[in-house]
C-alpha cells in the first residue's frame, strides 16, 4: 500500500491505492477544510502534492487554476493516492485538526464493539471445583454471573454446550450478557448492523464484528411514506386508532428486516449471526421503530416517551436476528431533536474543541447545534419543506433532471441539472442557489421584494421577471428549453416560502448565540451535516442569510453522520457512551418559550444586502 | 389485645390473643429454647407466668410436675396468651437470643419488598419542562431511567397511562423497573407469592406487599411424582430424552399456577395483581423451575448450570402471573446443597452467632451446616430413604395409624400412632424412637447387631426378639394388634439402612468440625430444620447418635426454613441480600474428596454405647 506523509503535520500512513488524499487524511486524523462535503464543488481543499496522483480531474480543472496545478496543487477530495506521496496542507485548508468521523472514516475508530466473540478453554470442573457451569463462564471472561446470565435462554443450551467439546467453546457476547456458546469447532460469524433510519432512505451496514470491517450495505425508501411522507403525518396516522403505531413499526422494521436479509446475502452471511442492530433517526422514527406511542411529540410541549438509549432484545420489536440479540437505539435530546442530532454531536466531536462551534442539519426540521467552548445547546426550527423542493411551485425531488446548481454568470443564470438531462424542476440545492442569484442579481431586495419593474438590472435578469404584485415571478428556464414544455419559475410565494425557512432556521442560530453570549463572528467553523451539507453550496447558504456571515473558509460539510453514528456506535462502546454523555449534556432551547423568539425572526427573515460571502 | 410482657429481658408487646407464649416470644426476639420445634413433647420451653393462659393442655400434665405447675410453670409452646401476662424466662429455657424467622414470625420481617406500589403525582410537562415521559416517572421515584424502563411493554402504556388522570398515578416497581403505570382511581391490589418447592409437596404463601399480610395458602403434593418419587428418578428422566426437562418444568409450574388461583381466589384476588414469586427448592428442584438441565447435578462432580439467585421474567418460565412480573429464585450452594439450605442460613442466622452453631436439614439427602464462628462450612449426604420409612420393611409416610413415636417405659415398648389409629406401620419420627429404644433397652449393641439370645435383656423386650442371623428381627407390633393382622417389625436389615443413614449424616458432622478445628463439645447449639426439626425426638437422635452427644438443652427445632426464607426473601429485599451473601460466603465441603472421609465414616456408623442424651 502507498505511504502518504502529510506536512506540516508530518503524520503518515499508509492506505489502499485510489484512496482520496482527504480520505487519507481523516484516516490520519490530519484536518482538511472541505466546505463542500468533498464533491468536488467548493475548491477549498487545495494541497501541494509530491507524487504520483494521477491526472487533474474534470472538477480540478474547473477549480484550480492552471497555474496551481503546474506547482503541483490539487484537490484533496478528488485527487487519488497512487503511489507513495508527501502532501503540504496550505495553512488555507488547514482545520484546527478534529477529525470528523464519516461513514467512510467509521471504521477508523477503535474496534470495541459491544459483541464479542472469544474462544473459552475452560478447565472441567472436579470434585476440587465445582463452580457452577455459569460461574465457570464468567469467571474466565471476567464478569460477574449475574450479568452473563440475566436471562434463562442461553442456560439452557450452556451444559451441553460446554460439554461437547470438552470444555472448549466460542462464547458470543453483548455487554457483560452472553448470548450464545457453541463448540469450538461450530462454523460461525459475529455480526452486528448500524441502520440510519430516516424518514425518507433508510440505510444499513452490515459489519463483522471480529474484524470491524463493513461486509454488506442495503438502502431502501422508508415504507412509511405509504402512512404520510412527512413525520407528522405519520404520527397522526399512529395516533387515529389503537393500533395505529403497529403500521408505522411494522412497515420500518419489516424493511429493517429486508435490509439485513439483502446485506447478509451480499456477504453470504445469516442473519442468525446478527447479534445487535443499532438504530439512529429522529425522536419520530426511534419512537416508531421502538413502538412506543409518538402522539405527543407533534403536540405542545412535544414531550418523548423516553430519551435516553434504548437497549432490549431485538426479538421486542420483531428484529429477525440471532434470538438472544440485542437492538440498541441512540439516544434523543427532545421531541424535534434526535438521535440524528446526537450522531452529529458525536461524528463532530464538537465538545472536543476549544472554540465556539456551530452544527447544523437542516431538512424539513431544522437542528442547530451551538457549542459555546462550556455549553452544549441544541434547538431545532420548523423549516418546512421548501428547502427539500416542498411546497415550491416547481420544486421536485433530486432526480434526474432536476436543477441542482444555478450560478450568476455573466450578468445571467447559468445552470446544470442531475445528470445534465433537461431540466424538470428546482432540487433542494437549485432552490439555494437560485435564492442566492435572485438577490445577487438584483431581481429581488432584502426585504424578498421581487424588483417590480427590472430597473437597474441586467438585461439577462430583468427579461426573467414577469407578472404584477403577489403573481410576480422570476422565470429560471422558458418552456421552450424545458423538459416537458412549461416554464420553470421561481414565484413571490416560493420566495417566501425559502424567506421563512431562513428566517426559521437564522433564528435559532441567532437565539442559541445569544443563549450562549457569543457573537456568530466567535464561530470558528459552522459544520453542515447530511444532505444540507453533503449538496448545498455553501456560498449560496451564506448570500441569503441562512447562515451567519462567517466567511466561506468557516463552512464545512461532515457528511452522513446519522449512518456514522450508528457504526461508531456498534463498533465502539466508548462512541457509544460518548453518545450518551452528549445526549445528557445538551441543554436543549425551546425557542417558542423564550420571550425575545418573535423578534429575532422577525429581524432573521431580512436577507443581506451584502453580496460579499468571501 | 393482651399485652406479654417478657422477663429477665423487659421486652414486652401486643399479640393476639390465643397466640402460644413461644409464638409471643418469637415476635419479640425473646429466645425460648424448644428442641421439639414447639410441639409439647420435650418439656424444655418451661416459662413462670402472671396472667391467664388458661388450664393446663395435656402435654402439659404430661410433661410438667405437679409442682411445676402449681407454682405457675407452663409449657410456653401450649399456653396460650388470653390476658396480660408476665412471662420470667428460667436460664434453663432461655436461648441465647437469636431470633429464629418461621413461616409464622416471618411477617415480623420488615417490611421492604422488592415490589412496591407507590401513588406518583407528577408535574405536568410543559415548555419549560419537555422531560420524557419515563424521566419524570423515574426523577419522581428516584432511579435512573434506564433501571427504570430495561424493556418496552410498560413504556408503551406510559403515554396514556400519565394523561388519562393528568399525571396522578399509581406505579408498580419491581426493584427499579416500572413493572405497571394506572391511573390513581384503578381498583387494583399489589401481591406477591412464596413458594417452598418440595421434593414431595409443594406450599404456595400469597402475600399483599402493600400491608405484609398473608392472605392465601396453598399446597398440594409435587406433581412430578409421575417421573419418579426422588430426586435422582426425577432427574433420569428429565435427561432420558430431549425435551425431558420440560416434563418436569411443566408439571411443577403447572401445579404453582394452580396453586397461585387457589390461594387468590381465597383472597378474592387476582393473579394478575401478583408481580413477583420467590422460590426456595433443593437444587434439582431449583432447575426445574428454571426449566434449566439437571443431568450433571447426579453425576460427579454435581455441577449445577447456575448457583446464583436467579431473577428473571416469569414469562420465561410460564408463571400466569402479571405479565410484567418476576419470579426470583434464592441461590443453591453446590449440586445437593440447594435453596432450602441457604434458607435455613437465612433463618437460623447462624452467622450472626458468636459461638460455633450446626444446622442440619435431613431427608433422604441430608444436609449439614456448621457455623465456625469464622467459617460456614456446608456439605450434603446420601442419607437415602430410612430417615423417611423408605427401604424399611414396614416403614410408611406419615399417615394416620402411623408409629409416629416410641418410648422404653417399664421394660417394654409404648407405642404412639397418628390419629392414635389402629398401627400400619412405622413413619419417620417412629424409625428413630425404635432405633433409640432397641439400642437403650440391649436388644441391639453399639456395632448395630440385634442381640442373638435376648440374654440380660428385659421379658418385654427379649419376647420381641425372633428369627436367626441376618433374618433376625425385632416385634415392635404383634399382627394381633396391628391394622391389617400382619406383624409390625424392624429386621436386622432396616437396623442397618439406618445405621448407614445416620452413619453418613454424623460424618458429615463431624467432618466439617474437623475442617472448621473444633470439637463437637464446642457446639453452642444444634438446629434441626423442616420435617425432621418438627417431628423427631431429639432425645433419640442422640440416642442412635446421630447427632454428636451435645446434651437436649442445645437442640433446637426452627422449623420450616424453606418456607419461612421465601417468605422473607419476598418481603425484604434486605432478608434476599442475606440470602445471597450466605449462599457466596458458604464453603461447600465435598466429603468425598477428602482423603479422611471412609475412616470418619466407618467411626460414625457405631451407635453410642451410654444411655445418657443430656
Amino acid at each position: 500500500m502507498p505511504k502518504v506523509t502529510f506536512q506540516p503535520a508530518d503524520l503518515a500512513g499508509d492506505v489502499e491505492s485510489g484512496t482520496t488524499i482527504l480520505s487519507a487524511a481523516e484516516s490520519l486524523s490530519v484536518g482538511i477544510t472541505a466546505p463542500c462535503g468533498g464533491r468536488g464543488r467548493c475548491g477549498r481543499c487545495l494541497v501541494q502534492v509530491e507524487g504520483d496522483c494521477g491526472e487533474p480531474t474534470d472538477d480540478e480543472v474547473r477549480t484550480v487554476s492552471p497555474e496551481d496545478l503546474a506547482a503541483g496543487y490539487r484537490l484533496a477530495c478528488e485527487a487519488p493516492v497512487l503511489g507513495d506521496l508527501t502532501v503540504t496542507v496550505p495553512l488555507d485548508s488547514q482545520t484546527n485538526g478534529t477529525k470528523i468521523l464519516s461513514e467512510d472514516s467509521w471504521r477508523h475508530t477503535e474496534l470495541s464493539p459491544n459483541v464479542r466473540q472469544r474462544v473459552l478453554d475452560l478447565e472441567a470442573p472436579s470434585l476440587e471445583d465445582q463452580r457452577s457451569d455459569c460461574q465457570r463462564v464468567a469467571d474466565q471472561i471476567g464478569v460477574a454471573c449475574e450479568s452473563l446470565a440475566p436471562d434463562l435462554a442461553v442456560l439452557k443450551k450452556l451444559p451441553a454446550a460446554l460439554r461437547a467439546e470438552d470444555f472448549a467453546v466460542k462464547a458470543v457476547t453483548i455487554g457483560s450478557r452472553l448470548a450464545r456458546v457453541l463448540p469450538v469447532s461450530t462454523p460461525d460469524r459475529c455480526l452486528g448492523a448500524a441502520v440510519d433510519v430516516g424518514t425518507t432512505t433508510v440505510v444499513l451496514h452490515l459489519v463483522d464484528l471480529e474484524t470491524g470491517e463493513r461486509i454488506g450495505t442495503a438502502s431502501a425508501l422508508n415504507p412509511q411514506a405509504r402512512y404520510g411522507h412527512d413525520v407528522i403525518s405519520r404520527i397522526e396516522h399512529a395516533s387515529s386508532y389503537a393500533g395505529g403505531i403497529n403500521d408505522l413499526q411494522g412497515a420500518i422494521v419489516g424493511l429493517i428486516n429486508d435490509l439485513l436479509l439483502r446485506a447478509a446475502a451480499e456477504a453470504s452471511a445469516s442473519a442468525n449471526d446478527v447479534f445487535e442492530v443499532t438504530v439512529v433517526g429522529n425522536t419520530a422514527m426511534h419512537h416508531m421503530v421502538l413502538g412506543l406511542d409518538p402522539a405527543n411529540l407533534a403536540l405542545a410541549p412535544y414531550v418523548p416517551v423516553i430519551s435516553r438509549a434504548v437497549e432490549v432484545a431485538a426479538s421486542q420489536i420483531g428484529l429477525a436476528i440471532n434470538p438472544a440479540g440485542n437492538v440498541y437505539s441512540l439516544p434523543v435530546i427532545a421531541g424535534f431533536v434526535g438521535a440524528d442530532t446526537v450522531a452529529v454531536l458525536l461524528v463532530s466531536q464538537l465538545t472536543s474543541r476549544k472554540e465556539p462551534t456551530l452544527a447544523l442539519d437542516i431538512g424539513t426540521n431544522g437542528e442547530v447545534m451551538l457549542w459555546s467552548g462550556e455549553r452544549l445547546l441544541v434547538t431545532s426550527c420548523a423549516a418546512g419543506p421548501a428547502f427539500e423542493g416542498g411546497e415550491i411551485s416547481h420544486g421536485v425531488r433530486a432526480a434526474s433532471g432536476a436543477i441542482e446548481h444555478v450560478t450568476l454568470t455573466n450578468g445571467d443564470l447559468e445552470i446544470s441539472t442531475i445528470n445534465a438531462d433537461q431540466p424538470n424542476g428546482i432540487c433542494g440545492s437549485g432552490i439555494f442557489d437560485v435564492m442566492a442569484a435572485v438577490l445577487s442579481s438584483g431581481a429581488a431586495d432584502s426585504m424578498g421584494r421581487l424588483s417590480a419593474d427590472g430597473d437597474g438590472l441586467e438585461p439577462g435578469i430583468a427579461g426573467r421577471l414577469r407578472g404584477k404584485g403577489s403573481e410576480r415571478e422570476f422565470v429560471i428556464v422558458p418552456g421552450s428549453r424545458g423538459a416537458d414544455g412549461r416554464d420553470i419559475v421561481f414565484t413571490q410565494k416560493d420566495l417566501r416560502e425559502v424567506q421563512l425557512a431562513k428566517g426559521a432556521v437564522r433564528a435559532a442560530v441567532e437565539l442559541l448565540c445569544i443563549e450562549a453570549g457569543i457573537e456568530t463572528s466567535d464561530l470558528s467553523e459552522v459544520l453542515l451535516a447530511g444532505a444540507f451539507g453533503n449538496y448545498i453550496d455553501p456560498r449560496s447558504a451564506l448570500r441569503i442569510g441562512l447562515l451567519p456571515p462567517v466567511g466561506l473558509a468557516k463552512i464545512r460539510g461532515i457528511g452522513n453522520a446519522a449512518g456514522a453514528g450508528a457504526l461508531a456506535s456498534l463498533i465502539s462502546t466508548q462512541e457509544r457512551q460518548t453518545a450518551e454523555e452528549l445526549a445528557e449534556r445538551a441543554e436543549h432551547i425551546e425557542l417558542m418559550a423564550r420571550l425575545d423568539f418573535q423578534m429575532v425572526y422577525a429581524d432573521s427573515m431580512i436577507f443581506p444586502d451584502s453580496d460579499d460571502v468571501k
